[in-house]
């Protein structure tokens, strides 16, 4: 269908929906403002617009946001408006002045949580009044089309009859979505808070945020507790295959692990558990299956079943964290097993579904997701990176903490060293590996091919020849002598050995291969690459014109390739804040198409090629 | 709005209807027979329609129903067809012959409960086709928009994976409404069971339903577990003002009485507790309030509020049963705090709501619920009759049990009794009371004013004068000498006091001005009643000469007093086979208007009347 909308004072604008869209979707997808606190659900009888041309029949909801002449004049609520016909509608300008905050990439998000409160004094019934508690509640609140069950009943009575017998009773009516989940004795509007959760295979982050005005009030994070069942989700898994208990075990150490940041984040801000009404997560699908006690096995194994996608009607104690006992929770949906929620976060941060130049979302761990972008098509795929860039199955390798080198520059008399926290140098990261090896290949140390040249090798400069040496029979360079000064004994070297080379070839040709073969998917080169969002905490520190230098993202002008920085995060907290990135994380649910690669016949010729250096 | 039905084969039909009806209500409202299992939930798509003039919108599920030519050709479905204006409709033939059962008042009620399973052999995942578990359950089930939360998603996970990993894994899906609540493993499609609940302040029964076939399979009933607390609500209501304990005691006895229950007919019926998918349970709304752990006291005093008319989205363990741990629970909703679901239950198995003559239906008991139908409009109001019917207050009164007097014939010479169980008579029933005074009234032996005669009185007849006796200062009539000869001890009589008829004056007096004042609202008299449905087991033993001439219920000719039987637990079988007689009873509370009679200038002045016997 056609839709023509003609916004009060903008400009006139001509969409195409599907038969049976509503009226505010069609708007909300086309960027065009309407008026709305309730996202959409009928509920604020605030999203008012006149069909001028075409005819939209009057939904049920209708006759109570218009009188009859406004109704032949062709007003309608744009929520429950479906599109049957080509239409004219003019949309009246916005009433309410929006909150809104700014998370993830620079990105503007209007405020509206699932969650509100709304304060009401209900008068005393009589016996000409004798109308039930919940039809006084709901007489108050006439804009609203209260859900009630039996413990907001029970609320609701303990509440009116909470004070003393004589005067007027305030109360305040605790709403999520439709469904009223608590009547709070007096006016408590003034606290209304939720927890965003990035649920990392590494690290828990909790952020408590004031839904009533954006604000985060207090962040917590922890090492995931499941860690001594392995650092990898594949690890974790084995665990759950080889010991029927694992499951129930690591499932409650993730609830363990949350719950504790609610506290540490609740004390933090001041805030009363039973303040928090609503929690939402983003964590890969094997985070996500072991916090709700699903067991991951399928995700370990061929085909790489999940048993969902997207999890609906959650509350937050199915995540084992206490807050207000009705509390819900959101957790984004995945795209595929090893496409999980924390992409789906992250790419509504980044607003992948939004911006519609060509761009490419590279979140680089053991398992490594890739998103490109193209004009309306989104597509996704798992790359196995392996776990060099964690420093796992490097020789030196450590994790980015204090001692780990994490930038590494090369010239002909020396190597420079930049190591977390200035200390002396104890190991390598990943984000130092890639310096390095890209350092290396500029130097001449290194040969296309991946081959560490030998120290009498003519293109070696004088100044490093001392510094290419052997351990057992294996060729390395070593990047700092640990004792500043050169000595024999290979303990005493921070290196980088033939095989740790080999490493990182896999690893980045894994990952070159996932996004070229989402390139080729599409008809594009590299060239074509309008921006390149590096994800992740690794993402933060790599170095561009390294990542460039050795393949592992497409050549394109440094300046396009950009650190998003822990995007899962930034999105759990939009999903928080407001309804509409909700559905905007269920649209790009529907729009990606997922590449699976461990099914693609050209995937190991690709692989190959792209294991050279360029 | 205007809409004309053309049925297939059937004369057309033109309905008015408000904009925004969908043609399936439309229809149904007329009935006009519509092709649906799903009862209008927008699952089964079954009800196909073809607008021929006007235009309805396409609707998100049409297209999921019709090819893009039927949607041009007006097809839609009827369920998601709401009139915005005036139409013609084509209805086809029926396809599905519904199954029906027999219940209530001759009520022929089609099956659609809201359960239902369904059996399908989901195909094993492939690298591509990498669909989750809850995706490949979905789309083998089409027909159905199916909400899947967590407990569901274990259940399919578990399903799925539980035979041995060759061949086919047929799995059975439980969905009510439109929510998974279960897989089973295999196809159990065969096992359906449902139970329905008469709540009653004095007696709780449960019928087990095969909700296949709408059939019986079991019934058991117990003396609700809390009479330690007060034979009537008053007294239970009155416990829980005093002690707060009461409430969670008397909770915990409903939940235990209950419970029992639902052990006592799985066993005999030979069905698993979790095969009970759904229960429905008919109650007053103090049986309710205090079943739900929801304090009755506001039900007890001045202005007699509810805490809600009803109750939705209810589980079996919000009324302490242990069935399916999903099962879902249908309580139904209150008229008011004096006329509770009992009595909608009771209206709905008696057709209040079809059958348009002049009907009153009137249940008796401590507390008289009296319901008038009226062409379209239905009127109800609760009288304070007392517990003379119940056999208590009067002097020789006892339950309705073996021994009670329930029937009372007098002749000049003699009074014949019949007895409960035909022993030896101990006590008088209500009905017996009824008979009783009837009889004396009849016999001249009580005058209109209530007054027993002076036994040396001309009127009274030579073989009933030594009845007439003194007990203390009180005129009384022997019923019977109990040990077979008139003796003049007291102790070995079976009398009627003066103060016996007083109650019941008081208590038919207070009957029959609800009812009349209900004839009065609406410009009626007791002439125009076409029926009397007496509900309730007292009203199975009353006589109705006697009650008409006592005045407890209007003078109309005998063959229109109907004794309706147990219908609180009649209607609770309907709901649970039906979600057509849910929609119907919902419709009945919508409809009827409450009359306050403690409220009433003139109720005390047409008590005084009513005290009087014709």
């Amino acid at each position: 269908m056609s839709i023509r909308f003609d916004p009060d004072g903008g400009r006139p604008r001509e969409v195409r929906v599907p038969a049976g869209a509503t009226l505010f979707d069609a708007a909300s997808w086309n960027g065009i403002a309407v008026d709305s606190t309730c996202g959409g659900h009928g509920t604020c009888k605030k999203c008012r617009m006149r069909v001028v041309e075409g005819d939209v029949p009057v939904s049920r909801l209708d006759p109570r946001a218009f009188s009859p002449d406004e109704l032949r004049a062709g007003w309608r609520l744009a929520c429950r408006a479906r599109a049957g016909q080509d239409l004219r509608v003019e949309v009246p300008p916005l009433v309410t002045r929006p909150k809104a905050a700014t998370v993830g990439v620079g990105r503007q998000v209007i405020l509206r949580p699932a969650v509100q409160k709304r304060c009401v004094t209900l008068p005393e019934p009589t016996l000409s009044d004798q109308r039930t508690d919940v039809e006084r509640l709901r007489d108050a609140l006439p804009d609203l089309e209260l859900r009630v069950d039996l413990p907001a009943i029970r609320g609701l009575a303990r509440a009116l009859r909470s004070g003393d017998d004589t005067g007027d009773h305030p109360v305040t009516a605790v709403v999520v979505d439709d469904v009223l989940v608590d009547v709070e004795p007096g006016d408590t509007t003034g606290r209304l808070f939720g927890i965003a959760f990035d649920l990392g295979t590494t690290t828990v982050v909790a952020t408590l945020l004031d839904l009533a005005t954006g604000t985060p009030v207090a962040v917590a994070s922890l090492l995931n507790p499941q860690q001594p069942y392995g650092a990898d989700v594949i690890t974790r898994i084995s665990a759950t295959m080889m010991d029927p208990d694992a499951l129930g075990r690591l499932t409650a150490l993730a609830h363990d692990g949350l719950d504790q940041l609610v506290g540490e984040v609740c004390a933090d801000g001041g805030v009363d558990r039973r303040e928090v009404y609503e929690i939402a997560l983003a964590g890969n699908a094997t985070m996500v299956h072991l916090a709700l006690g699903l067991s991951p096995e399928p995700l370990g194994v061929a085909p790489f079943v999940m048993a969902s996608r997207s999890f609906d009607d959650l509350v937050a104690a199915d995540l084992g964290v206490v807050v207000h006992p009705r509390a819900r929770a959101y957790v984004f949906p995945a795209l595929g097993a090893y496409v999980g929620g924390d992409i789906v976060a992250g790419a509504l941060a980044s607003g992948m579904d939004r911006d519609r130049r060509i761009r490419l979302f590279v979140d680089i761990g053991t398992n490594c997701e890739i998103l490109l972008a193209a004009g309306d098509r989104l597509l996704a795929t798992a790359a196995p990176a392996g776990p060099a860039f964690e420093g796992a199955a490097i020789r030196c390798g450590m994790r980015a903490a204090p001692g780990a080198v994490e930038g590494v520059k090369i010239s002909d008399e020396d190597v420079l060293l930049q190591v977390i926290g200035d200390v002396a140098p104890v190991g390598l990261a990943g984000s130092g590996l890639v310096d390095a090896v890209a350092a290396m290949v500029a130097a001449g140390l290194v040969d296309a091919s991946g081959r560490l040249i030998a120290p009498d090798a003519p293109s070696v400069p004088p100044g490093l020849a001392a510094r290419l040496r052997q351990v057992g029979q294996e060729r390395v360079f070593v990047l700092a002598f640990l004792d500043d000064e050169p000595t024999d004994d290979p303990t005493r070297w921070l290196y980088l050995s033939q095989r740790d080379i080999r490493e990182l070839q896999f690893a980045k040709a894994a990952i070159a291969t996932g996004w070229m073969l989402l390139l080729e998917e599409q008809g594009l080169t590299a060239a074509d690459v309008a921006q390149v969002l590096l994800a992740g905490s690794f993402g933060s520190y790599l170095s561009p014109t390294s990542a460039v230098r050795i393949g592992l993202v497409p050549d394109v002008a440094l300046l396009r390739i950009v650190s998003a920085g822990n995007v899962a995060g930034e999105g759990a907290k939009m999903a928080l804040l407001s309804l509409r990135e909700r559905a905007a994380a269920q649209a790009l649910l529907e729009e990606v198409h997922y590449v699976e690669l461990s099914d693609r016949a050209d995937f190991n010729d690709r692989f190959v090629e792209r294991l050279t250096f360029p």
